[in-house]
C-alpha cells in the first residue's frame, strides 16, 4: 500500500481543521488517490492550546524544522503564515531537503515563489499553494489544468472576503465604514488586526500569484494598490444613484502587449455579475481564448474552505507526478514587461466637497480642461443647512496620471472643504 | 523529447478547431506538459468537406478503426458523437487495444461509461471526458481534483445553452417558444435538430455523469426528465409577477440517504444566482463539505469552449499518470440507491385554464384538499373578451405523486379549456 508521510506545521484554526479532516477521511482519500495520508508529525507555537483534536505524544516535533530533515516525512504542510521568519525558513529548508511542500501562505509565495519553485524543480519535489488564493475557489488548479489550453488576457475579481463584506454591508444598511468594521470583528468576518485585508495587500499578494500563472511570467512587484479605508458611505450612495456598486477588485490584464496589475476600489455596473457578489464570497473571472469567459465563485477563507484547497494539493502530490509550481519550468517562464498604471486610461468618479461660492465650479472644470480630461457627467449636490456642496464628476476615459494630477491640484484649493476622492470605474 | 501521438476521429466544427489549435500551440503545450502533441492521423466521414485546415495526405486513415490498432497512436480523440454506432465501436476498440481516449461524447459516457472505465482501468490507460459536460466549465476536473476533499450533497445548474437561450429570450422579449426557436436556429444558438436540447435528454446525460462523480457511484438511469417544449409565455409572465424566473435545471441531490436525479423546468427566485444566467451560458453549483458552495460558470458549448476542455484532457494524459475515469476504481465505486421523485416533496406552480362558471374553483380546491396538498397562494385571472379564466395555484411542499395526480384529475374535467401545467419550484 502506498502512503505519504505528512508533517503539519502550525495548528491554528486551519491546521487543527486539516488534522481532523485527514484523520476522519483517510480511507476515502486512500481510495481516490491510491495512497494513504499519514500525519506523522505536528508542530505548533503553543503546544497546550485547546484544539479539540487528539494528538499523540510521539506526533509532536521537538523543533518544527526537524520536519524538513526527518527521513519519515515526505510532505511538509506550512500553516504558520507570514512572508518572513519561521514560515520562510521552513519552506526553504523543506524544499532543499527534497520534501514536498503544501502551503496556504500567499505572502510567502508572492514574495519568494520564484526562488522556491526553482529549488522545488531542481530537487524534483512539488510546491503547491492552492490554499493561498481564495480557499474555496479552485482557481489555481483550474488555471494549471482545467483551463490549460487558454491564452489568458485578463483575470479579475473579488479576492478578499473581509473587504467585500464591509463594502456590501455599508451599502445594504447605509452604515459607515467604522460602524461596519466593528460589527465585522464581532461577527468574525474581520480579524482583530485586519490591516492587510483593508489596505489591499492581501489582494495584491493573491493577484501577483494569479497573474504569474495566467501570463506564464515570473512574479512581478509592479502593482498599484489602494485599499478601502477611505470609502465613504456618501460615495456608495452616489454610486448607487449612478447605477454602480463599489467593490474592491484586483485586476491583472494584458493590454497592447503590456501587463497591468492593480488593486483598488472600483465602480462597477449594478447589473454586472461581480456587483452581485455580496458578503464574504470570492469570485474570479478569467477571460481566455479559446474558452471565452469563465467564472469561479466560492467561499474565500475560513478553515473549511481552506482545508478543501489543502487537501486538493495533498491529493495531487499523493497521486505522484511532479508538476511545476507555476505550471511552466523556470526556464520557460518569461520576464514580461509590467507597466505602471499611470499611462493607462480610466473612466473615473471624482468627488469634491467645496465651499459654495461663485467661481468654484468654473475653476474646477478649467483644471479638468487644462489636464485634457473630458467630463461625461457632472452633478452638484448642495448639502442641507450649510454652504457646502458636493460636486460629483464622471470622466470619459483619461490617463491615470492626468486624473491623479487633477486630484492633487484641486485638493490644494482654498474652497476645498474635505479631501477629494477619486474612484476608478470599470467600463467593461 | 517526450511526445504523444494523437488520432482525431471526426472533423466537424469541433474536430477542425481542435486540429488547428493543436498545430498552432504545439510549442506552448510542450512547455507546459513536457510532452509534444503530434497529430498523427485523422478520419472523417466526408474527406472532401471544406475545413480551412491543412491535412497532409499521410494523416488520413483508410479506416477510422485503424487508429485503435496502429502502433504509432497513443491517444484516440473521439468526436463522432452518439451513444451507439461508430463512436461506440471506436472507443471500446481503442481502450481494448490500450490506447488512451479523450471524448466529448456525453451520450456515450452516460450510457457506457461504467463498462468503458472498467476496460480503461484494466488496461491502465486513461479515459477522459471533460468536454462531454459543459465545455467551457472545467467541472469534471474540479470535481476530481480541485474539490476532491469534499462530500458533495447536491450539484445543480444550467447545463444546456440552447434551452437557456430560448427561455431567457422568451422572457426578455415576451415571445412565444416557437418564435424564439426559429430565431435561435437562424442565429446558430439551436441546431437544425435540437430535440435532445429541448426535451431534457442532453441535460440528463450530463447530470448522470456528474452525479456519478459527485456521489462516487455507478451511473444510474433512474432520472426524471421533462423538457421545455410546453413552456408557455404566459407561465413566464406569471412567474415574473410572482418573483420567479423559469429555468431548465438539472439536479442531483442526496436527501436523507437517497439520491434523486431530475431535469425539469423550474421556478427559481429572481434574485438567485441561477436566475441571473442568461443566454447560452452554463453554470454549475456544487454544495459540498467542507468547501461550502462553489459555482463555476462559462460557455457551455461551441468549438472554442469544447477545445479548451479537450486540451485540458489531452494535457492531463500528456503529463503521464493514470487516473480512474470516474475518480475511483470500479471496485470502490458504490451501487447507491437512486430514488424515484414521486415520493419527493416539491412546492409547485399549477395553472388551470377553465371555463368561467360557478363551482369550478370550489371543485378544483376540493381536489387539492382530497389529495392533501395545501395551497399557499391562489390567483384567478379572467382573460379579456371571453369566459375563460386562468387559475394559478402555488402549493406548499407536497408529494410529487399527489401533485401529478391532481394534474391528471383536473385535466379530465369538462370545465378545463386547455391542458393544465405543473412546474416545480426550487425553494432553496
Amino acid at each position: 500500500m502506498r502512503k505519504i508521510n505528512i508533517a503539519i506545521i502550525g495548528l491554528g484554526n486551519i491546521g487543527s481543521y486539516l488534522f481532523k479532516y485527514l484523520n476522519d477521511n483517510k480511507k476515502k482519500l486512500m481510495e481516490k488517490n491510491n495512497c494513504l495520508p499519514v500525519i506523522k508529525y505536528v508542530s505548533a507555537r503553543n503546544k497546550n492550546k485547546k484544539r479539540h483534536i487528539k494528538i499523540k505524544k510521539n506526533q509532536w516535533l521537538k523543533n518544527y524544522l526537524d520536519s524538513t530533515k526527518l527521513k519519515d516525512v515526505d510532505l511538509v504542510i506550512e500553516l504558520i503564515g507570514g512572508a518572513e521568519g519561521p514560515a520562510k525558513k521552513l519552506v526553504f529548508s523543506a524544499l532543499k531537503h527534497k520534501k514536498h511542500v503544501v502551503t496556504a501562505n500567499k505572502a510567502l509565495i508572492a514574495k519568494y515563489g520564484d526562488q522556491l519553485s526553482k529549488i522545488a524543480e531542481k530537487n524534483k519535489v512539488n510546491l503547491e499553494f492552492e490554499a493561498s488564493v481564495c480557499g474555496g475557489v479552485p482557481i489555481i488548479r483550474s488555471l494549471k489544468e482545467g483551463l490549460i489550453a487558454n491564452k489568458i488576457s485578463k483575470i479579475y475579481g473579488i479576492f478578499n472576503g473581509t473587504s467585500n463584506y464591509i463594502l456590501s454591508t455599508m451599502d445594504r444598511y447605509k452604515k459607515s465604514f467604522d460602524e461596519v468594521l466593528i460589527d465585522a470583528k464581532k461577527l468574525g468576518y474581520a480579524e482583530a488586526n485586519p490591516v492587510s485585508d483593508l489596505n489591499g495587500d492581501d489582494v495584491a499578494s493573491k493577484l501577483k500569484i494569479l497573474s504569474s500563472l495566467c501570463f506564464n511570467s515570473f512574479l512581478n512587484n509592479k502593482i498599484f494598490v489602494e485599499g478601502i479605508k477611505e470609502i465613504d458611505k456618501i460615495d456608495i450612495n452616489n454610486a448607487n444613484k449612478l447605477g454602480y456598486k463599489i467593490k474592491l477588485l484586483g485586476f491583472a490584464e494584458l493590454l497592447n502587449g503590456k501587463i497591468y496589475q492593480r488593486v483598488h476600489p472600483t465602480l462597477i455596473k449594478k447589473d454586472s455579475y461581480v456587483a452581485s457578489i455580496e458578503g464574504v464570497l470570492n469570485a474570479v473571472i478569467v477571460d481566455g481564448s479559446p474558452v471565452g469567459q469563465s467564472i469561479i465563485q466560492g467561499e474565500g477563507a475560513g478553515p473549511a474552505a481552506t482545508t478543501s484547497a489543502l487537501v486538493s494539493d495533498i491529493s495531487s502530490i499523493s497521486r505522484g507526478n511532479i508538476k511545476f509550481p507555476f505550471s511552466l519550468s523556470s526556464k520557460e517562464r518569461k520576464k514580461l514587461v509590467f507597466n505602471d498604471i499611470k499611462s493607462r486610461f480610466f473612466s473615473a468618479y471624482l468627488r469634491f466637497d467645496v465651499i459654495d461660492k461663485p467661481g468654484v465650479l468654473s475653476n474646477i472644470t478649467s483644471i479638468f480642461s487644462k489636464n485634457r480630461v473630458s467630463i461625461k457627467r457632472l452633478i452638484q449636490n448642495p448639502y442641507k443647512n450649510n454652504k457646502i456642496s458636493s460636486i460629483i464628476i464622471i470622466t470619459h476615459d483619461s490617463k491615470n496620471m492626468s486624473l491623479t494630477k487633477i486630484l492633487r491640484q484641486v485638493a490644494k484649493k482654498k474652497y476645498i472643504y474635505k479631501k477629494p476622492r477619486l474612484i476608478r470605474i470599470d467600463t467593461n
